[in-house]
C-alpha cells in the first residue's frame, strides 16, 4: 500500500493520543511529524509509554512551525489543537501545499458571525470557511474525497447527528420538539492541569455542565437545519460521567402526525446500508459506550413512545473514535482513496 | 431521647444496607428486628462487616415472620422488599399494631389498576390504598406524620418531582413538553447476583434502558396530575452509569408563554424554604451527585434557555439516601415527632 | 458537652475537607477558624458544596495569620498543610498558647537528621521535636492527652504500624524480613492541578510509585524500632489504584523459630482490646478497603503460611480517614476529654 | 497469508472474548468454531455487541462437541474453560488430530500430585503431562514451535515468572527471601453471576485474598525452581482492584552477596532483547497497567534499595492479553510459523 507522509499538530493530548494509537500503525500512513509546544524533544515513547514498542516510536515531538512540517514531505496534517489556534495553522500548512483534516471548531461552521456567537471571538480565518467540508464521512462522502480541508465534527454533535439526520430528511419529527442528553467520558475535556478534572473530583459524580448553550450546539443546529431545510434550534444538555471515553446520547422528539413508527427504523436503514462504522440496533436497542469505545463505531438504536408520540434515539460512540480520532481517520482514508476500514478494524 | 423500637425487614439488600447504616446510630432508634431469608442466622456485622463495630451490630436476621417480628415488640417496620412481596407483609404487620414504612412500589399508587399495568400482576392489597401515603416529606409532612402506612416513592421519582412539583402546581410550564432524563448508580438496580451487574460490566459502560415506559412513570405521572390538577404523562428516560450510588436528573419543559424565566427560581424558593432537605443552588446551578451521596439531601438548579423557552432543572440525589433509606427515615421522623435531621446530619 | 473553639489550618485539601466534615458535627466542637490562602474569603459551601446545609458552612476561609487565629479564641488547631510550612505555623500557634494537632510530618520524627535526610531541607523548628508527640492513639493515649503537640501519623505508617507493633513488641517475627505492600486511594496524593492525577490518567491504572525510599518509611522505621528496641529497616512499597480513598496494606514477616502462629492473634487482641477503631478480623480474615472508607477504623487479619514460615497481616483503614482526619480527631478527643467515639460514630 | 482453521472452545468468558477480539482479525485466522454451552446457538455478534460488525461476527456458538469441532476442519484449538474440564477436551481434540492451546491449569504443572494438592482433585488426563509444553514464548519458544499441547500460564504467574526467571538463572538473588504481590483487575475473577463481583462490591474496595496458598503457587513455584535448579518456595499475595483488567505486580527479594545492582538490569536486557513483547522500563521504572492493557506487553521496571540488599521487580500486563488470550496467540502465532506480532499489534 501506499503511504501517505502524515503530520499530527497537536499531538500530546487525548485527540493526539487516539490519533498516533490510530496513525502508528495504519497501513497507508507514514507518520513524519507529531507536534507539542510542550513536549518537543522528546519522543513519543516518552510522552505516551503505551506506544513503547510501536513502530515509529522513536520519533520526537517537534514545535508547530509549519515550514519545518512542511519539510518533512507531509501531504496530510491532522490538527489535534485548540479553537481559535487551529485556524492560523491550517492556513499556513494549506499555503504549503498540505491537506488539512482539523479536528477543532474553527472550520465546522459555515458563517463566521455564528462562530464569534459560539467562540467569543472573531473568526481566525473566514476567507477558509467556504471551503471547508464538515467531514461527517457518512453525509458527505464525495465532497471529503475531494476536500482540501475538512473540519472534522465534534464529538457531541456526532452522536446527535447520525440519528437524527435521516428523520429530518424524511421529515418525521418536529425539529421544534428535539431534546438531546449526552453523557461523556472525561476525556472530552481534554488533558490539562484542572482540579475539576482531577481523579477524586470526577469519580463517584455525574452533572450536567454547559447548560444552556454548549458550543457544540451551533455545528449541530447547522447541520440539523441543512438537513432539515429550515432554520432549527434544540435542547441539548452535556453530562459529565466517570468513565474515560464514551458518549451515550438519547435524542427525543415527537412524530409528526400521521407517521407510522416503522418509518423510523426504514430511515436509518435506508440511510447507513452499508456504511461501515454505523451499526444499526433496531426498534428497542439501547446503545451502550462499552461496546463501541477504542472503535470508530456508533451504534445507534430507537423506540418510539405511544403514550407521548415520541420517538427515542439511543447513540453510543467514543468520544475519542467516532466523535474525534477514528472519525478524522476515516475521512483520510476517503481522501487517499484507501479502503474504508484500513486502520480502523479495531475491536 | 425516647428510643422507638424498630424493624427492618428485607435488611440484606442494597436499600436494607443503607437503612441499617442510618438507623444502627439514629438517637431515636432502638433496631429490634432485622430480617433476610438468605441471611437468617448471620449477625448484621457477619453480612455488612462495615457495620462490625457499631452498636446493635451483633443483632442476628431473622426470617420475615409478622409474629416474631411483632413479638420483638416493634412499633415501626421499615420494608425493603420486592414489589408484589411487601403488601402481605405491611397487612399482616398493620394487622399486629405496627406503623408501616414500605420502601417497594407497593403503595404508591392510588389506582389498583394502573398498579397491574405497570408491574404486570393484580394488587396484592388493594383495600390498604387508600390510606396509604405517598411519603414525600416537603409535600405531605401532615399526612405523614398522622400515617399507618407511608409509601416512601421511588429514587428516579424523588429526583423528578422535587424540582418539577412547585412548577405545575403554579402554572409555569406546559406539562406535555416535559422531558426527565436520569443517570442513575449500579446500586439501584439492588443487590442481586446477575452478569449485567457484574464490575466488568457496568465499569466503562453508559447506556439508557427500561424505555419508554419505566415502572416509575406511573408514581411520578400519578404525583404530577395531582400538582397539576390534569392527567400528564411525560417522556423519561433513565441510564445506567458506573458509579456505586446517586442519580442525577435533568428535566426539561416549554415555559408557558408569557412567564417569567425568575418565576422559576421564586416557585423552587417558595416551596422549599424552610426544608431541611432541599438545597437550592439557584439559577445556573448544575447539581453534582458527589455532593449529596450518603446524605439525605437533594440539590436542585435550574436555567433558562431563551433560544427555545424551555427550562431545565437539574437535580441529584443519593438513590440509596434521599431515594430511599434516608427519605424514609425523614418520614419516620415525621412520624415519631423528632427533628428533621435526627439520624440524618451526615455529610 | 463543652464545645472547644477549634481552627483548622489548611482546609482546602482532601485532609482539610475530612476534617471539616468530621468537626462541622463533632459535638464537641465550635469551628472558628479555617484557613486557605486559595480559598480565603469564600465560605466552607462554596468551596465544599457538600456541607452546604451543615452548621457552620457559612464560615469563610481566612488568610492563615497566626495572631487572627489565635483572635477567634481558639483553643485547639488542627494543621492540614505540607510538610516544612506545618513547623512555621505550629510554633506561632504554640507560642499564642494553642494546642496543636499537626497533620503533616513535619513532628513525625525525634531526630532532626533523619528529617532532613528523608524531606530533603533542614528541620524548620528542631527545638518543638521532643516535645511533640507522636499521635497513635491506640499506643500513646496517655502522652497524647497531655499533649501541647501531637504529630498525627501518615496513612501509609498508621496501616504498617498497627498490625506489627505487638508482634515486634512481643519480638514474634524477624525484622530483617519485613516487606510491607500498601495500595492507595488518589485522594492520598492531594487536591493539586497535576496532570498525572486527571481521572484519565489514574482510572483503569495500577502502578507502584516512589520506590525504594518512600518518605515515610522515616517515621514507621522509627516506631518500629522503638517498640522492637533496635534499629529496623524495612522493605515498603506503596501503589496507587483507582479509589477515591482507602488503603490496603500487606505485610508479611518470617515468624521467629519456635513460635506458635496463634501468638499472632493472641498478641493482636491483647493490644487492642477495648481499643474503639481496631477491628480485628481474626485468621484469615482480608481487610476490604469498602468497609472502613468514611470511618476511623482500621480493620486487620492475619494469616500464616506454614510453607514459607511468614505471618501476613493484612490492614484497611481510610487514608483520609484513621489515616488522617479521624485519627487527628481521636487525638483530639483523648486531649479534651471527650468520649472516644465523639464525632466518630460514622458508617 | 495462509489462514490456519481455528476454533475457541468456551468462548463466552472473559477469556473467551478477548480470543475472539484477537482472533477474528488474525490475518492467519479463519475461525471456524466457537462454542459455549450456555450460548449455544447465538451468534458472536448477539453475545458481545462489541464485535457486531466483526468480519466472522454472524458465526453461530456451538457445543463442545469433539467430534463437531473436528469436522468444522479447525487444525488449532484454544479452550478457555475451567481447570477439570479442559483437560478432557483437551485429550479428545488431540485424538482428533488438532493442536490444543489450553488457557486453564490443567496442563500446566508436570507433576500430577502437585496438580491434586493444588486443585484438589485428581488429574483427569495425567497422561498427557509429559508432552504439554508450558508456553511463556520468552522461555521456550522452540518447543512451542512444535508442541501438540501447550499450557498457557496463568495471569499472575506470567506477572511474576517473566521479571524473576532471568535473575534466578543468574543467580543474582535468595530463593528464599522472594515475595510477590499482585494487583488485578476484576476479569480476572471470571464471566460469571457471582454477589462478590457485583460492581458496587469490587468498585471503592481493594483487598488481598487467596492467602497464603493461591493456586497459582504451583506454576510459579514450578518455573522458579527450574529455573534455579533447586526446590524454591515463595510467598505470593494476590489483591483485587477496581479496574476491569490490568495486573501490576512487585516482586522483592535479597541481591545475592556480593551482587552488583547493575547485574539486574544486565540480566534484564540479556533475556528479553530482541522479544517484541517485553518492554524493559530500567532502572527506576514503574509499570502502569494503563500502558498495557488490551496489548500483549508486559512492562518491567526494576530498583535496588541499598538500605535492605532487596531487589523490586515492578511489571505490568494485562490480565487477559498477556497474561491469557494474548500470549496464547502468541504461542499459536510461533506454533503456524507466523510473526510474532501478527495479530497482536494493538496499542
Amino acid at each position: 500500500m501506499n503511504r501517505i507522509k502524515t503530520a499530527i499538530v497537536g499531538a500530546s493530548g487525548y485527540t493526539g493520543m487516539e490519533l498516533l494509537r490510530l496513525l502508528l500503525v495504519h497501513p497507508g500512513v507514514e507518520l513524519v511529524a507529531a507536534t507539542s509546544r510542550q513536549e518537543a524533544g522528546k519522543s513519543l515513547a516518552d510522552v505516551f509509554p503505551r506506544f513503547g514498542a510501536a513502530p515509529g516510536a522513536a520519533l520526537r515531538f517537534i514545535e508547530p512551525d509549519p515550514d519545518v512540517i512542511a519539510a518533512t514531505g507531509a501531504k496530510v496534517a491532522f490538527l489535534a489543537l485548540p479553537h481559535g489556534v487551529a485556524a492560523e495553522i491550517a492556513r499556513a500548512l494549506l499555503e504549503r501545499g498540505l491537506r488539512v483534516i482539523d479536528l477543532s471548531a474553527d472550520f465546522r461552521l459555515r458563517d463566521a458571525a455564528v462562530y464569534e456567537e459560539f467562540y467569543g471571538h472573531a473568526h481566525p480565518a473566514p476567507e477558509l470557511l467556504a471551503e471547508a467540508v464538515y467531514g461527517l464521512p457518512e453525509i458527505r462522502a464525495e465532497e471529503i474525497r475531494a476536500a482540501r480541508l475538512v473540519a472534522s465534527p465534534g464529538c457531541y454533535p456526532t452522536s446527535i447527528l447520525l440519528p437524527l439526520l435521516p428523520l429530518l430528511r424524511e421529515n418525521l419529527i418536529d425539529p421544534a420538539t428535539i431534546v438531546a442528553n449526552s453523557m461523556s467520558g472525561v476525556s472530552g475535556a481534554g488533558r490539562k492541569a484542572d482540579l475539576t478534572l482531577l481523579f477524586c473530583e470526577c469519580n463517584e459524580s455525574a452533572r450536567a455542565y454547559g447548560v444552556p448553550k454548549h458550543r457544540h450546539l451551533s455545528e449541530i443546529e447547522q447541520e440539523l437545519s441543512l438537513a432539515a431545510g429550515e432554520k432549527i434550534i434544540i435542547t441539548f444538555i452535556p453530562h459529565l460521567i466517570p468513565v474515560n471515553a464514551g458518549i451515550a446520547t438519547t435524542t427525543t422528539a415527537k412524530l409528526r402526525e400521521g407517521v407510522s413508527p416503522d418509518a423510523i427504523g426504514a430511515a436509518l436503514e435506508k440511510a447507513y446500508a452499508g456504511e461501515s462504522f454505523v451499526r444499526l440496533l433496531g426498534k428497542g436497542g439501547c446503545a451502550d459506550t462499552k461496546n463501541v469505545t477504542r472503535t470508530n463505531f456508533i451504534d445507534i438504536g430507537w423506540q418510539h413512545d405511544p403514550r407521548t408520540g415520541r420517538v427515542l434515539l439511543m447513540s453510543a460512540e467514543d468520544n475519542l473514535g467516532k466523535g474525534a480520532g477514528g472519525q478524522a481517520v476515516q475521512s483520510f482514508n476517503l481522501m487517499c482513496g484507501f479502503k474504508a476500514t484500513d486502520g480502523l478494524q479495531n475491536f
